[in-house]
């Protein structure tokens, strides 16, 4: 594995380099108000980018998983019910995660390569007329599959059914890559990352909750401590961390933030949209075609790429490390061997993509499998030279 | 607050160039081989440092507090009963972080700057003939009073009362700084923190878990998927890990042991035991005595200085960033204002020591304290120049 | 320009990872042993990799061209004669030095994209019966066209000739990247400089200086100061250094010797041919040819691409660098505008190559010449993935 | 030697934080307009630092030394007789410089511990009716004896003597430390380096040339090519370099001056003047006293400080090395042994000193000579504490 190359997992992405700097720092007092002027903007960035409402923002020196283990435990009680629908890995291990901490999970099983299904969304709450289901859990971006679901959809279910349920939605691998309008969509807890569409390593959960949510903070019934959005609170108001917090990625948090809406949040879609067409375009040209069913569910931040019968993702994914020093991702759970994923997400280039793309191609070639060497790259090329509308920023 | 000063805070400890530039990577599929290549010398390296027997090492994203968690809902179920003594903010977060979750703590209300009362709990241990008490909680290192208490002593008074409940040690502030023995004291599992003994930025927390506490990890019933220990050891036995690790975290955590290894464990210790005892030697210079009432209690990572009455410690630590920019410790809870503290943990040198207690000195006359300008510098110069013993390495 | 796609200029290089570490380090004393302890086995290195016999290693915080100003000043005097061939930018430059310095340079006028001309040479000695050329100036790798020179046939006409003038090679856009062999050479000074094969930033000269060219030191005329041997050498004996050393440069230096040799300079030197053909036969499929006249004077750290009659290269430079953020080099002097560079120097990975090629491409097309996207990169996939014989080495 | 200690060597001085981050950086293309936009601001803060009015700034990949070689290449011709006095080390260097360079120096010898004789300098002048001298050099700071000399009292010499010289400052160990003033006191060219007052590594020289220099210029027969101004302002003006720039350096290098403006160069230099009186009151309480020998003449940036009779300075700093991993510098030339020398130069802070100071005592005891231990820091700390005027700056 060579530190020189780009890495093609989705996620934790590649760093910018202002971003390295902002997180290496020497240490300081994470009591002193030093410390609350670097955290007070990382919190009100996070609120730009999560277009919140009314609301608190949390951040927790945890992961990904972390973060939705403190959307349940803060919200909701032992035998509460939920529902969820299962398309993914990660949608899985959150059902799993729900589970495990004693919740009753009304799980809509879904094929893997679909989004969130709406209408058996719908029905489900429609047919919960006793309100039993507290929470729909939604994975925005099904990192899985590469599997962008409809969230704004769910909204609208739970609207039409004249459910009163909160809405939890998993963003970590679309939040500050994809839109997201929390707002909008009446998101009650969106859970981020710092390893994604932020750019850091990772190390926090990022949090929006709605007031909604903070309501239901206090009568949950679920343990936690380390988690615990009261503590947290309490503790922010006063300029404070309940106990000792990453400083360093909580600095990157904020140059990230600064780095974001210098280029602009809708040239960051736009940006990551672009590189994932390219993609596309360059998987059409060797013949293969997205895990995602149909293009209104095609994530902008990953692609999982199916592979031909007879072959196997995983071989790839592991001649690219071994024999290029390039990551990919591997398939996992259901689509095992049937894909393998290419990350396109964070601070890539063209000049990356293209790169990781022909790797890809020569592990093709490597593995005997049909292709023609150049011809996704040609693809992508093609479609890049032509869609580039923005000046490239100055290097620092 | 300047970035050049050393801090004195009792954590997260000054960092070593080295170590700040192992943590500051690019990314790498943390999947990949090369991740187990990081993580695996970084657990057997914690395992020596721990001085561990049989058993396993967690390493989890998180923090002292989150070890704290990690070590009763992998252990325990609602309901059960555990032994603690509060004498400092630190036991007492323990203990109420245990209440939260639901177990039923009986405490042994001890008088702050006293440690472990060893007599008290043998007696509840005698005294539970039951066997309720399923785990007595001892803080190791009171951060809060600069209090050491004698584990050893509590192994001691379990095997006297015969009792089999588990020993759980909060070891934060004091492994990798001071003796820790976890085979010897029969510790079930040990806490600790990256950003202390380890000297590398919060963000990690770091478990020795015994063959008795694995066993218990089965039948708990506490709640927990992020910090649960099964994941973890099945992932690990994968050379994987169960979602996204810290990656520059767990490589400073190998270069961090690296270095501790290369001055040897001793040498490490002799140099905290130095440094503390030239600090004491300054506050006796001043005057003043530590919060700790007895030499044996005298933690080697932390004095929590008692001030003079009238005094107000906290002044003194505002002073000290505002003015010098320089961070001490506040006094925290019961002894909020009566103290401050001086952290002299991690990779301090004789310089770096001095510079602090010349500030508190300053300080201490800004405030109109009675003292003598130059007087604990100078007691600790002698002593210190005195018991110079090592040769210094040499920079890289 | 972005920070986070490779540079394909022909030095500065692509600097590695832990070779940005190490020169990035707090201010030590220059004046203390510290210093010596980095500065011997940067020295040594050097030694190692011009495979000098005796003699010995200067280095200035200075560029290549202090390199060559170095070279003269501290042999030559006013009015002396040295002989030079002039086939591109860079050995025309260094013969505009001689004559700002006052030597009489007799130049043998060679068309761009030859290299030294043997025969001339040879010749030119020859006619020298007085022995008034005390040296000959030869450029191995002419960076400005891409075209490797042949230093052991110079040597060759040196003996042929029987004429005792001393041999001066620019290498720095060679050495470290391609074989160089002092002593086999019978080179006595050769030059060098910190940013292309060593893959540092830009700021020292090193030089080898063999016994005939530290004799000529003591007689040489030309005045110096900053750059005399003299001072350095009396120095160097005692572990010390003129004035104040580039100590982060010294110790990057160090740490690119420890890569170079851990993987081992043959196989340095044959991973920049792989690229380098891999590069040509991207050309070729591109229906270009290299600058170069010939493949035995093909450079491995370089190619001058000859872009089609009606084309400019220069454009093509511009619009990479504004369009796609990637930098390559221009034609420089006569062949300005009808060459582009493609620098495949350094710790350059297949990966990173095929993103230059590809965006090349991009460009060509952009700027409507006659190419097939993909072509140029399908001829470099189809020989890189056929002539990996290297294991992959693991990440730090 | 600790990398985590302070050095207190007259340069290079610690660096701060922001300026290490700045100079470390990815490479780039130094031919395109991204160097450009680091150049301009590095050029024209330098013009402000140095109270320039017409004339050009030079930025060489040298050092101090290189700077003065470059004033006086590019500006003298063989035989052309310079004035200076000789008071110290640095003060003797430019002098042999100019002697190997072929210069005829009418030398002034002056007791080290004195600054520039301004009376002899206007008798020299004055006697020199023919006009024989064409510069002036004088040392503004002597690094070798804390002296600082009164540049202002040479420009009004060479006033009152109707003389025509140009007249050439050193100010390598001032520049950016203490006031300098380049238009009002009439100096032609100035010699600045970027690791004293800018903070940065070794690794430039840092010219400000007057229009009367840049017209010697055009007639200055020395030989140069590496350093030739002409050659540099072709290419500046051009947006380029001649040949490849230390880049990070002048990232580095715009950053320093972005760090010194927003502190205020007045603030800088009364800061640096505050920590060099509370580095002369603990000498004082020492017993001891600096080698300049007047007040008049004490320098802002380095205290020489002359050693009791029978005590040997060389041996403080080399015990300070071995033992406590301190460095300080010894004395050169004529005071070898007889002085050791504090630097107080750069971004050092009142606790970063003290430490220093505590050191220097804690050396002496150890050696024996007569010493308080705490005497001179107290004496620093009672000065330091009622002169902080400024309120500290926020971190990162």
């Amino acid at each position: 594995m060579s530190l020189q190359n780009p890495v093609f997992i989705p996620g934790p992405t590649n760093i910018p380099e202002e971003i390295r700097k902002a997180c290496d720092m020497p240490t300081i007092d994470h009591r002193s108000p030093t410390f609350a002027r670097m955290f007070k903007p990382a919190v009100a960035g996070v609120r730009r980018v999560l277009n919140m409402g009314a609301g608190e923002v949390i951040i927790l020196p945890s992961t990904g998983t972390g973060g939705w283990e403190a959307a349940i435990t803060n919200t909701l009680s032992q035998g509460d019910t939920v529902l969820a629908a299962r398309f993914g890995m990660f949608s899985h291990r959150w059902i799993d995660l729900c589970q495990r901490h004693g919740l009753a999970v009304q799980v809509i099983e879904t094929p893997w390569g679909q989004g969130a299904p709406l209408g058996a969304i719908e029905a489900a709450l429609r047919a919960d007329t006793g309100h039993k289901i507290k929470a729909v859990l939604a994975t925005h971006n099904e990192t899985a599959t590469g599997v962008r679901s409809d969230i704004a959809g769910i909204r609208r279910a739970l609207d039409a059914a004249g459910h009163p349920a909160m809405l939890f939605v998993d963003g970590v691998s679309s939040i500050g890559s994809m839109p997201f309008d929390m707002a909008g969509w009446g998101v009650d807890i969106a859970v981020a990352g710092s390893q994604k569409g932020f750019m850091l390593p990772a190390g926090l959960a990022i949090l929006g909750v709605s007031p909604k949510a903070l309501g239901a903070m206090e009568t949950a019934g679920l343990p936690r401590t380390f988690f615990d959005f009261r503590d947290m609170l309490k503790s922010y108001a006063a300029g404070g961390y309940p106990y000792t917090p990453a400083v360093g990625l909580i600095a990157g948090l904020a140059k990230s933030i600064e780095i974001l809406e210098d280029e602009g949040l809708e040239a960051v879609y736009a940006r990551h949209h672009r590189l994932a067409e390219a993609t596309r375009r360059a998987i059409a040209a060797w013949g293969m075609r997205p895990c995602a069913a149909s293009p209104d569910l095609y994530s902008d931040t990953v692609t999982a790429v199916l592979v031909p019968d007879g072959c196997n993702g995983t071989e790839l994914v592991q001649l690219a490390a071994t024999k290029y020093g390039v990551a990919f991702g591997v398939g996992l759970g259901e689509v095992a061997g049937k894909v393998f994923r290419i990350g396109h997400l964070g601070m890539l280039t063209d000049v990356m993509l293209l790169s990781g793309l022909a790797t890809a191609e020569m592990c093709m070639a490597d593995l005997g499998w049909t292709v023609k060497l150049g011809s996704g790259v040609a693809a992508a090329q093609e479609y890049l030279r032509n869609s580039t509308t923005v000046a490239l920023a100055a290097a620092a």
